[in-house]
């Protein structure tokens, strides 16, 4: 390639990255003086704090470095001043959220322990010896069922799955083994992936060393679902969760959600220690729940900050091809009676060991017939590719993912390298749900740094950040997520930042009047994030 | 996405994915019924030992599978039945090794024990205390500096860098620290990283965990290649050490080597102990180790094995800009002396840290200007975006590589971000040289599971695979880097395999009648390949 002279080189090397980074949301897009300034800042800030805390010494850190695995990195994150200021940054929708994941499990155990009819029982006594496999397991009982003299679960006289009072078995709980406070570490160790047991390099590095794989972490990951379901399926706890998890999203600065609730079991235990509370009452919980919220917020005149909240309806992906229309058909029935929160619809757990899409499409095909006769609209929002395979099953879905329609890709982990795929999801503008640190944990990428992300940002595909399983990993909110993604790139800045936020809304279910009214509000919310940086 | 019925669902469904894998190499190409026999048979085998061998307990690595971190999985690699019949495949070309790292560790000490005039010395005396952080420290010296009463270096007595003939210090060696197989292993452990100190897990791991970040990996990488110059500079060893690194790569079915070397060090050692041998001699002596070697082929009737060896012209990308025009007329002067060893010119030395290509651009589009003036072409064959930084100086050397006018790219690991520039290698055919198991020993990736590869064969770009630096890593030859390709997909069967070799050969700097004569007895190669695999 001759060049006039080294003038005539530099235009045409400008001109190659410029062409190169052409479709990314942050190129060729509405930049005001005050929001590059704030970028400006942002990176000067990123440039610095890469120097002053990721450079430095951090007992029990041997190597940190900005992006670095999240379990290990997360302290080191809450000491910077980025991590603050992305607190305060509106962040739109959260769009992929595990509803049973999304509360902090002391906030949760905290709830649980207000209600006397939530039992504990273990499989043998528990001690020193055992208490770091042994799994709790919770159910609410009726009345009747109460036990007085409830034996501690760690004596030695305990009887196998024996029911104990919850609030008695903490109590109860063994000096020797920490008393309540030892009781509580078990318990929320047993319903977090990032240990309790403290925060030593040690105890984090557990989990990238004894479950370092993508399926031994995910057995980890469901049995942490099994320990708290519970706990949360019992509608005076469920009711509270709910409202937690707006509370706790809106602190972060997230004004929207699309939630995933799983319905696979058909019913929720009542106060009276019943399991027969049917999903159309979880959905008027919901309901009630989210407008209350509302009412809360408008109260305290921060009704700005919160748009609304929506479900999309999941179910178990190990049912038989014969048990999915069950659960199409109650989904049709509740999208009928609450038409403003059933979303979408969406199959879920790990896709690697269950079923693929394809064992399911032609129920899903068939569903979508079914809507139209009904003149309903419920979008497929599906998990598709959450693997490191390449050609099996989960890379797989994500062909059947696109062929049945689906609105937006959980993860699209593998979707990189898939070049039509790609290419129709940039041109149906086919968001993907990424979740970046959920992926590092669950072990599809080691750090930020590795993650898939920008050739998904820089080949234009529409992109929202979200937390997954926040209860489990530890990332609450979405500032962690915003965060690692900032810091682990010098081309990724605030306007990135802001149309992933904006993308979260512009690419939720909302009707056409209610996201264009959520989008003005972010932008009102954006442009003071971006006076408060100028101003700090 | 409206279906007639179900059967048009897996028309279009198998139509998307072919259109999804149209721009691989093993798409749309000949395959006979011979080969597709022989890819059948190796996809079985693949997924039988994923199930015998990788699914099996194996002591001392907790977490097997196929793919995984070399260092730890290298054992189990060459326990597979699969491992056993890609040793057999005819390779191609290698197109990218840094000469000065590919011949095992262990020869080379055995040549440097057969020269009286290498000399080995320490900063302090060697003790237990030590052993693993001091580096030894080579030279060869004229006969009058021998010195004939030389302490051991374990010696308390031994006085700080004073030189100790290699043959005595080996002798000499403290029996307490292993007598002579403990200073080999000493030695050895400083020119790996895969430590000799034992194969248990622990230490395997000891990489993974103490050089767990880039440039800490670099860092004990650079070290290597420090500690074994001194005994691979030196006339009498180097001509061995070519005839070892044609005959292993013949041995691992390699026809065909692209070699990069060093010529930073103006001068390289002889006999006599004057450190005055200039580059053409290098290059002589180069010229008649290929003569040599291709003359032994042919007596034992093997010379369709080895079609040849060039030479890519390597200098060290800290110099001053200034310092890069001596290195250019160096490397013009040696393709007028050697036209047919001349194949490329390269900058080499960490990307992260060292000096962009940004940063010589301008002198090197003068290189040819002047290579014009003289009516030569040596291509530019450059490293580029062996790094995880997004935006970064290593990641922006794409952009200068591509415009500059390479010829194949090395490594090129963060192109698969870079959607332009995918583009144009892709339609200008720049080939990718791809060293799988270099990065991820150098901790750019953690498995072959999460290696971009698959994001360059599915956008059809050229690929070769290369071992880089197979003394260090461990990875000799090519067998290792094929098998942990094949085994990390379900994909990439033999075929894939098959265009790899080929385009290794195609897009070598061979011309085009040498080219053609190369490929010719590849493929037939190849049919005997296949034929015994059929016949096994």
């Amino acid at each position: 390639m001759p060049f006039k002279d080294f003038a005539q080189y530099k235009d045409r090397r400008s001109a190659l990255i410029e062409s190169d980074r052409t479709l990314r949301p942050d190129h060729s897009t509405a930049v005001s003086a005050a929001e590059a300034k704030a970028d400006k800042m942002v990176r000067e800030l990123r440039a610095l704090e890469a120097t002053t805390i990721w450079a430095a010494e951090h007992a029990g850190v041997p190597h940190p470095f900005p992006g670095m695995e999240f379990l290990t990195g997360r302290d080191i994150i809450m000491k910077t001043k980025l991590f603050d200021l992305l607190v305060k940054m509106p962040k739109g929708g959260l769009l992929h959220a595990h509803l049973d994941a999304t509360v902090n499990a002391e906030f949760l155990l905290k709830l649980a322990l207000q209600q006397p009819a939530l039992h504990i029982r273990a499989t043998e006594s528990v001690s020193v010896l055992n208490m770091s496999k042994i799994l709790p397991e919770f159910k609410a009982l009726p009345q009747e069922m109460f036990n007085e003299s409830d034996t501690a679960l760690t004596d030695s006289s305990y009887s196998s799955n024996t029911w104990v009072s919850l609030q008695k078995a903490r109590e109860s709980f063994d000096p020797d083994l920490g008393g309540p406070q030892g009781f509580d570490k078990w318990v929320i160790g047993a319903m977090t992936i990032n240990p309790s047991e403290g925060k030593s390099y040690r105890s984090k590095d557990r989990t990238y060393q004894t479950h370092n794989t993508v399926n031994k972490i995910w057995e980890k990951f469901t049995s942490t679902f099994m320990v708290s379901t519970g706990l949360i399926r019992f509608e005076p706890v469920w009711r509270q969760y709910i409202h937690e998890f707006f509370r706790s999203s809106v602190e972060d600065g997230v004004s929207y959600v699309e939630v995933r609730i799983n319905f696979y079991p058909k019913y929720m235990f009542g106060q009276d220690g019943k399991e027969d509370i049917p999903h159309r009452e979880w959905l008027q919980i919901f309901d009630d729940t989210l407008n209350q919220f509302k009412a809360e917020l408008k109260r305290s005149g921060r009704d700005d900050e919160f748009v609304g909240a929506r479900i999309i309806y999941t179910t178990l992906r190990f049912i038989e091809a014969e048990e999915l229309e069950w659960f199409c058909e109650d989904c049709i029935d509740l999208k009928q009676q609450f038409p403003h929160l059933i979303a979408g619809f969406d199959l879920v757990g790990p896709e690697n060991t269950l079923k693929p899409l394809i064992y399911y499409a032609e129920g899903l095909l068939h569903f979508r017939e079914r809507q139209k006769e009904l003149g309903l609209d419920i979008p497929f929002i599906f998990h598709a590719g959450e693997t490191l395979g390449d050609g099996t099953e989960a890379d797989v879905n994500l062909y059947d993912a696109i062929l049945l329609g689906t609105l937006r890709i959980g993860h699209g982990f593998s979707l990189v390298k898939h070049p039509k795929l790609m290419e129709i999801c940039r041109e149906k503008q086919i968001l993907i749900e990424v979740c970046p640190i959920s992926n590092e944990i669950l072990r599809l990428t080691s750090s930020m740094l590795m993650h898939p992300l920008p050739i998904l940002i820089n080949n234009g595909l529409p992109v929202a950040l979200c937390s997954d399983d926040p209860a489990m990993f530890g990332n609450m909110g979405l500032t962690f997520d915003f965060y690692q993604v900032l810091v682990a790139s010098e081309i990724t800045g605030l306007i990135a930042l802001r149309e992933l936020a904006r993308d979260s809304l512009k690419h939720s279910t909302l009707e056409p009047p209610e996201k264009s009214l959520a989008i003005t509000k972010w932008e009102k919310r954006w442009e003071k994030f971006i006076d408060a940086i100028i101003n700090s």
